[in-house]
């Protein structure tokens, strides 16, 4: 592993390394933030995902995520949402390969041999992570942005026992039914769907929920409304009876300044569930 | 003027916006955070100057400072660090130039017929502003991050009764002893130093200081402390009992990392001047 910088940051520290990646096969970048309390013992850990476009940085530069965690001495990790580099497959699109690794395990060529972001996020970077930092890995959230929030639901679905609650800003609810999924799944996973259902958060609130808390905002000017499928997802929240709450957010829209304006309600979430 | 951008943020609106400048003698973009007050009455506002290589957004995206002016009730204004665009002169070097007016009128070629940030921040955009938005000029406030920190300090000493309240990031406090400066101050103003000295927070605070309170933040591991010159203010507030406090913050570096750390306090700060 490798530290690529280290910050001085709300009394802890921000740091950005690199390792070489066993599951995606190229080097793998991330940012980690570690609060104050880490230099004395283990502290919980909150993942925030990112989305279409995005890498390790964006939300660890914009999100305003650090204050908050920082006063709850949370660690808060920001994986990269792809591999990348030379010898890795893309697509012209913004919205398929490099930057948009849609948290699953491709099967299908080119994107077979390095796009394993579900490998990659729910095995490789926390046996790392959790060897390398003061990390307290039995007290883990989760959380992201569109396509980020996609993968925290799904992750956080998929994983039960893994997570002790998983929220999400403006997330890709439905994606097997929006342009933002079956183009990328299709590519990824191939054409039958069946593969496609355990990386949808409607589909897989309607068959398991979540065993805990789930927080969902989503801006009612969101320029992506369509895309997200946010209905879907509601729908099952209700129909289960899912400990949850989804906020649709007046007039904000897809960008940083929302997920900004309501991150210290989804740390402050994430703290009450791990501190519990 | 034309609105490049809106977002909601903190609930207010987060805006970008470009006009034709007649300082400038180019069309120049300034960032405007509003709180949700503005929508009633004029709200009181605070200048944030960016520092070397920053356009208006850096500190709009990446400072943390729009949730603190809305728990306020405050405006916060980004302006431009320079004019830009064909025709405008430009230096390789990332400290002349664009990226680098360092806030005065230039007199010299190829510079003075664009560079004239002094009046452009002093003067023209104050007066747009002021017209276009809903906010009380008669309650100013600045604040700024090293080469803007300079221009917060020299704006402040420079135009008695304007501002309220003055703070700084990691200010270039002394710049007429400092390689950031010399050379700026060379290129824009000539080789007679006495037209440098309106320039120099440390000698502006040794012949007037500064009628209101003064708050700096600066690093103990800033990577570019020598250039900053802080112990010459720091001895020269001592020397004239400035009402002020200078904090050297441990460990801290020269990132947006450690302007985010302590935005809370600096808007705080503003805010007790401008609602005495």
């Amino acid at each position: 592993m490798k530290t690529i910088a280290e910050n001085r940051c709300f009394g802890g520290t921000q740091g950005v390394y690199s390792h070489a990646s066993k599951a995606c096969g190229t080097e793998m970048t991330f940012g980690l933030f570690l609060p104050e309390e880490a230099a004395t013992g283990p502290v919980p850990v909150l993942w925030f995902l990112s989305g279409l476009t995005c890498t390790h940085e964006n939300a660890m530069i914009k999100a305003g995520a650090q204050g908050w965690a920082a006063e709850q001495g949370i660690a808060v990790v920001f994986p990269d949402t792809s591999p990348r580099g030379e010898g890795v497959a893309n697509d012209e699109a913004y919205d398929l390969g490099q930057g948009a690794g849609f948290y699953v395990n491709a099967t299908q060529d080119p994107w077979a041999p390095h796009f394993q972001m579900w490998d990659y996020i729910s095995a490789e970077l926390p046996d790392l992570i959790g060897a390398k930092f003061a990390l307290d890995m039995d007290r883990q959230a989760i959380t992201g942005h569109s396509m980020g929030g996609h993968g925290a639901l799904t992750l956080a679905m998929g994983l039960p026992g893994r997570f002790r609650s998983v929220s999400a800003f403006a997330p890709i609810c439905h994606p097997t039914r929006s342009d933002w999924g079956r183009k990328q799944f299709t590519a990824y996973l191939g054409a039958d769907e069946a593969a496609w259902a355990a990386h949808d958060a409607t589909l897989l609130m309607q068959k398991n929920g979540f065993d805990g808390p789930v927080l969902i905002d989503t801006g009612t000017a969101d320029q992506f409304g369509d895309l997200l499928g946010t209905e879907h997802l509601a729908a099952a929240m209700a129909a289960r009876r899912q400990d949850g709450v989804l906020r649709l957010q007046k007039g904000y829209d897809h960008s940083y300044f929302f997920i900004a304006t309501f991150m210290e309600d989804h740390i402050d979430f994430h703290a009450q569930a791990l501190y519990a």
